[in-house]
């Protein structure tokens, strides 16, 4: 396990995942300069928005207009959640560069979360990928509660691995693997990164840790360690934790990217643009960054 | 680099490093129940005070009241910062079982910090160590700027390893390796440890690391590869940065004893009586902790 990457392709997820989570709503315009300040940062994928019904999530109900409204640059990618064909359909109206769908590696959490078993969800997002794949988008798969379930706790690698192999096999072409409730510790990490590689090239893994106990950039050294370069991470550590009130979710991508500077590893994302970005969307939100490079370098002395 | 040590020992420097660090000023008493409760969450070392002028450290007049004012219990190690041979005079009457003086990596650091070259300030210390061995109380030692100064930045691993030996030949049992400002990054980490380890023994290594910048734990993980089984930690994220306002300092307890729960590395620290430590802190110093664990784990619903 030391298989350390050159360079990490980062995969900037709060104007979704982040947002999702933000209990304070953000206005359209407020999304489209978020994302538009991340490109500008050197972002080159960026989760935008989330094609998914305004009842469950009401906070992505204008993914469409985002899309239409960002400055879209070269070589960036703006990504959209699917859920379902008529997401997809949605998504491919917006020209999303590619789309996501989702599964867990954990039987209860698939089942409080989506009302189904993981392999009926994964039946269920093939004609998803396969209208996808025919309309030349890329899909990407996320897998979540990979180190632990808010439910039932530990996780077997297996399943992992598992999931994993089934969403590349349907056609995606990478699999984010999710420490939803970021419980992972670095054994677990290089344990479950282990067995997933046995069936799945590392080179189709990305790493989507949270830090909701801190444990985010141990757990990220050890994947980066295992050869992981694909990593996806939120602008000031934007998102919660619905399963641990007033904590943290995503991983902040300024700690991540201090982390990588400091290694020598590049991600062509400029330090300094990034907390522009960071500034301005905790100001719309209206609380401090939890991401502590966010804290340390916008208030030092 | 892969000699994971089977328990770790905490250092619990909160309630001197981390208060010491604190804007709110807090009383004798609070001082005292928080060293009592950090011993009945199965602290064996916390260090306690600090015998400097109350010229310099007001925060830290009342060391002696706090040593006399603990409940002692059998097997805890209760030590004090000992700057000259009258803070040592006045550890030895307040019965501190151990003492501790400070040097740092860095010429610049010295010069600002204490008004003295590196090698003047270790010549300074020579009469502390031989006076406190020769009364046989044990001497630790602590080198800061390790892996970055606020004013030279890059700090060369030799000449950490340089002032750790002439610590250890001085006659201090353990030296406390100080990322002082928190810029540390893994692969910084492991180098620097390299080198210090071709000189002292890893057994008579502590990692102090600070998480101003959220990498102290991938530090941490990076140290404990190395065999270093000594680690220097606050509870709650005890204290701030004076190089970084609103920034955190040492890194908190409870993300360190989650990683190594989790790792099953053991320490005898326990987890929920540590937390009771914590919340007693915050709330006397009025504010939320630095601890993304104790975040999650105290507002967990």
């Amino acid at each position: 396990m030391n298989n350390f990457p050159k360079s990490v392709s980062l995969v900037e997820v709060g104007p979704r995942d982040g947002l999702q989570n933000e209990k304070t709503e953000v206005s359209t315009q407020t999304k489209v300069e978020l994302v538009n300040l991340l490109a500008d940062a050197g972002h080159r994928r960026i989760e935008t928005g989330s094609f998914v019904s305004p009842k469950w999530v009401p906070q992505m109900a204008d993914s469409g207009e985002v899309f239409s409204l960002i400055s879209r640059r070269e070589g960036v990618s703006y990504s959209a959640l699917t859920p379902n064909t008529k997401g997809l359909e949605n998504a491919l109206s917006a020209n999303a560069d590619e789309v996501a769908i989702f599964g867990a590696a954990s039987e209860s959490f698939s089942q409080k979360n989506i009302n189904c078993s993981i392999e009926e969800s994964l039946e269920r997002f093939a004609p998803v990928v396969e209208q996808a794949a025919a309309r030349g988008k890329p899909v990407r798969g996320y897998v979540s509660c990979v180190l632990g379930c808010p439910y039932e706790g530990e996780i077997a690698p297996e399943a992992v691995a598992n999931v994993a192999k089934i969403m590349l096999d349907m056609g995606c072409y990478e699999v984010s693997l999710g420490d939803t409730i970021g419980t992972g510790t670095p054994f677990k990490t290089q344990r479950m990164l282990e067995v997933v590689t046995d069936v799945v090239p590392v080179s189709k893994i990305g790493a989507h840790f949270h830090d909701t106990y801190g444990q985010a950039l141990a757990n990220l050294y050890v994947a980066l360690s295992a050869g992981v370069s694909v990593i996806d991470s939120a602008v000031a550590g934007l998102g919660g934790c619905p399963y641990a009130k007033g904590a943290s979710g995503n991983v902040a991508t300024e700690d991540v990217l201090y982390m990588l500077d400091g290694m020598g590893i590049s991600t062509g994302v400029d330090m300094t643009r990034l907390l522009k970005a960071s500034s301005f969307i905790m100001e719309a939100v209206g609380r401090k960054p939890s991401s502590k490079v966010a804290n340390a370098l916008m208030e030092s002395c």
